[in-house]
């Protein structure tokens, strides 16, 4: 029986305490803290085996809490998280993982020594979609991937503590860095920050690899529609994942004929694409449960989940980087 | 009556005679070049009364010609075009005007001088879809612009003789000048050869401006998709043109209430956008014919078309620094 | 406080349960049912004040309840919810609200005589797209309506104790009868039964009316797609309504230009639309919850809700002539 | 060398001279009659070797003229056809064929003694869609076919001479009659007329067949979208059919799963579909063209085409047997 311990019970807190609560035996959420009574007061009409408190010490510190869930703003994950690794308890840290490179460094080590699970919520990387994705990659379906290029776009809902990098993009890194072994050199991004709160809303980001893949993320706080679009294109197959389409978020292409005459070009021109489409059933499973359930067993079972601390650190080096190449008007960073 | 005469009668040519001839009185198709015999052959059998060669001088050069249109490849504009408007001919030259910002700038002047009109085909400009959207900007509909953020795939029609800014960032250079009145001071781009065919087939490219506006383009030869979606941002309105759908190319968004409260934040994460959304009716109207129309108004007048010379050079502009850009590694070009 | 018993905990009861208790103080749920003991198990970790049953007299004769939900297939809401009315309990029944005329007459009548609340669940009306439909009809944005039209195709998933119509047409009918005051004369209907079921399983329904409205109806079990459309004709705009969809669900047309030439009617024919178009936002209310307090808000207060057991007995005319006209070829039957 | 005569050249006519033109070799139009001068005189400025006419009798009765197209109003297909076969000459008719099943039966027998080729503008048949989804019907991927249900609903574009069935349905009856082997023997078509035209401007029609196959057409002036939706269900496969769509016309779906248990039945309920999509590359082939082509091979080899009057008979069968049950209140009539 996990005992899990709970920090954060804001925006997202309650999703992570009923996907764990629902996982039946085997874990127990034990204690939940925020520092909002309100928040508490309504946990507690839900959970009712459950003690609250406004005091993280209180999970950290105690003895019947065998892991922490760290659901707090990105500046308090450091803290919060090395006390709990120094305490002996697995984490289960929102993603982003740390406010820098340096902090996720020192928290991956103290987890190695500690032989302690460090599990990174990029809930994304356990939906159908993405899962549907990572097959048709490994299987070798796509062929030899040549660029991975994602817009996440959003209706104007500013965050005061992050910048739209921060806050949007960690979902397209820690999915390029699922799908994708080369290996990211260098980066560069640029930003703009229209209302003048120091933190851009918008941000253009190139990431280039070892080999001639590369990757592209456009993030943006001041859209007027929210769009999710990726595209991804091997050698073999093209990818069009729209995650805003109720049905057929994922569309794979063929790549078409070989233009080889100048008819079959003008025709092209006027087309809409050279090949067969075909779109997989993506399922619908619950992405934080099954997320929830993978950090349980892998506490019990010992193994590294491949959203572990060292998959979180290096979704953190490339925002890190974009952060100082938008503040360097676009400079190349190397990674 | 103006006598036209046509260089170059491949993919696009047959659309500017066609076009041209449409016009009715005024204006009269009076010679088409070509270097291909087939070419001619099929021209012959639509336009009566027209000749028809494969030597570019006896239209250049023609006493019975006052205007040239130009629709070869772009490494020929300038020496078709310097030669035309040194014997007193118009011009009308395909986009991009010219493979240089030092080859357009000596067509300008020599068009001053010569007192001749130039116009760029720039057809987009005189869609019902641009001509929407410079009204909602003009009129202030939109407010204070704050991006202009590009996108235009296509699937896999590689061009052989320029890389893919070339071939596709011309139509949103073009209708991002034509739509803004803020100067821009340095251009960044980053792109990918994945065919080592010394052509680039993807490229991403950021425009800062002397303001906090900022432009983002995205053109790629190798998408599954033809995508072809802009955003634009203002201070009272937000607009997303996207040129695919049949219907509701043009979506005009209510910038939406302001969030004041944990639940309204909450809502707006799950929701799609945060006001009313109002799509105006386009029309249907031929561009090209109007442009054409608009070419021999011009040159009757005597006025200067809005995509003249000058604005054809700030194109080529952005397109020569974007090229330079990308071999540089992403390094920020002046303009 | 109103102490609810729920019968019925398969699909939909426990979003009842859920919902009711989740309104707070006010309401409490006592006592829930289900003949399958698995499906109490599941509730009672949830619910912790409430009691568990497989016998509906316990809730039905129970003095301790006064409000009854009946979330049972359609055979079983007459005997459930006559006993209920007699015990002098208010409720709320699951559509269709019984399985014949007759009996929702007797229920009706009994209610009444009791001064007991009958609410049939039809969610729909509680959704914020229906409401903002009543919104643009009542205050006479529609104008005059002409035609109802929907479509309501689902991927293959057979109900095996009512036909296509019993299952999916209340939805629509109830949504119908809500907006429109026109009152419906005749009905015919055609269906098929592909499998041979005796259920059919494809059905089409035409409503005729007092005026020169008109209603049309096509559900279907054997579609590729989920499709939910619904167009509605009034004199002064237009509206269609796509649930799926999601962003725009509703989108509200002008009627457009008058054709007043050739060249105007060879448009239209090329074209997609005639006029603006509008798509107001739509909230993200949770309507089921609404729905669960306007309930207790009628218990409390005493009024007549709109969709009481009249409204769901004109729904089930509706489909009683339905299954009446397929059997006897769509035969018009009188309302 | 077959000598077309063209009679009517209004809105359609312009596109039947162009495409015969464009055959080339084999084919001249050698006549065009229309009895707007106008019209006469924009022709003439097109087709320079072709005589023009105001009387149809100088096309009729020409030896000049080995046959003749007639794309006039449908009231004198007729007179104008039975002249033509009477006069030795082929004709090709736009749709729909006749004004009456009696008409049609005459000049299919006419034809057939004077054993000429009748050919009726289908042109739907020859698009890429159709021919597609025609190859999926015959070479059994969709299995035994369950039903047709089309929906073609326009933009407000009403037709002073005809109703929306005549106007619209002949589309839908000839892809159908195109597509499916089975016998109709009856139908039931109910229909408004809400501006006191005389005229239905809405209409819903269900046709039964000997087989349990069904199929149904919703046909509407008065639609503030355009839609063009067919959906046709067969044993092994489901279709859906998008016309308005760009891209993805067809739709080809797996019909998913056998639902066998209560979570997998839950699942669907939410989920929007049951199994993969493919969606076959539709090329983009000029229909009109390859149809004239059709005709011109059907009258040099002496085939019968799959268009021709039997064909465009059984469409008028079903066109009149619409409009009764209409002006019947929905009666059935056999057929």
């Amino acid at each position: 029986m996990i005992r899990l311990g709970i920090i954060g019970y804001g925006y997202w807190g309650p999703n992570i305490a009923r996907n764990f609560s629902s996982l039946g035996e085997g874990v127990e959420v034990a204690k939940i803290c925020d520092m909002n009574a309100d928040a508490l007061k309504k946990a507690s009409t839900i959970y009712k085996n459950c003690s609250f408190t406004t005091d993280a010490n209180e999970v950290l510190c105690s003895p019947d809490i065998d892991a922490v869930a760290i659901i707090t703003p990105v500046s308090s994950h450091f803290p919060l998280a090395k006390k709990a690794l120094e305490n002996g308890k697995h984490i289960f840290v929102e993603k982003p993982f740390t406010a820098s490179v340096a902090e996720a460094e020192e928290l991956v080590e103290l987890a190695e020594k500690k032989k302690l699970v460090i599990m990174v919520d990029h809930t994304f990387l356990f939906t159908s979609a993405v899962k549907k994705i990572k097959e048709l990659v490994d299987d070798g379906t796509m062929g030899k991937l040549h660029y991975y290029d994602s817009m996440r776009v959003n209706l104007g809902l500013f965050q005061s503590d992050v910048n739209v990098v921060w806050d949007l993009a960690p979902h397209d890194f820690s999915i390029m860095h699922h799908l994708v072994k080369d290996k990211p050199v260098a980066l560069s991004a640029h930003g703009q920050d229209h209302y003048k709160s120091g933190l851009a809303n918008t941000a253009f980001i190139v990431v280039h690899f070892e080999s001639d893949f590369i990757a592209h993320f456009n993030v943006n706080w001041l859209s007027p529609v929210k769009l999710r679009q990726t595209l991804i294109s091997g050698s073999n197959k093209m990818l069009y994942w729209d995650d805003i389409e109720p049905d057929n978020k994922i569309k794979v292409y063929d790549k078409g004929v070989t233009v080889d005459s100048k008819e079959s070009m003008y025709e092209m021109i006027v087309g809409y694409r050279s090949g067969d489409m075909y779109a997989p059933k993506i399922g619908q499973t619950e992405a934080l449960k099954e997320e929830a359930s993978y950090f349980i067993q892998a506490i019990n079972e010992g193994f590294t989940p491949f959203n572990d601390g060292k998959a979180g650190l290096e979704v953190v080096r490339l925002l890190e980087a974009a952060e100082k190449s938008i503040h360097n008007q676009g400079k190349t960073i190397s990674l």
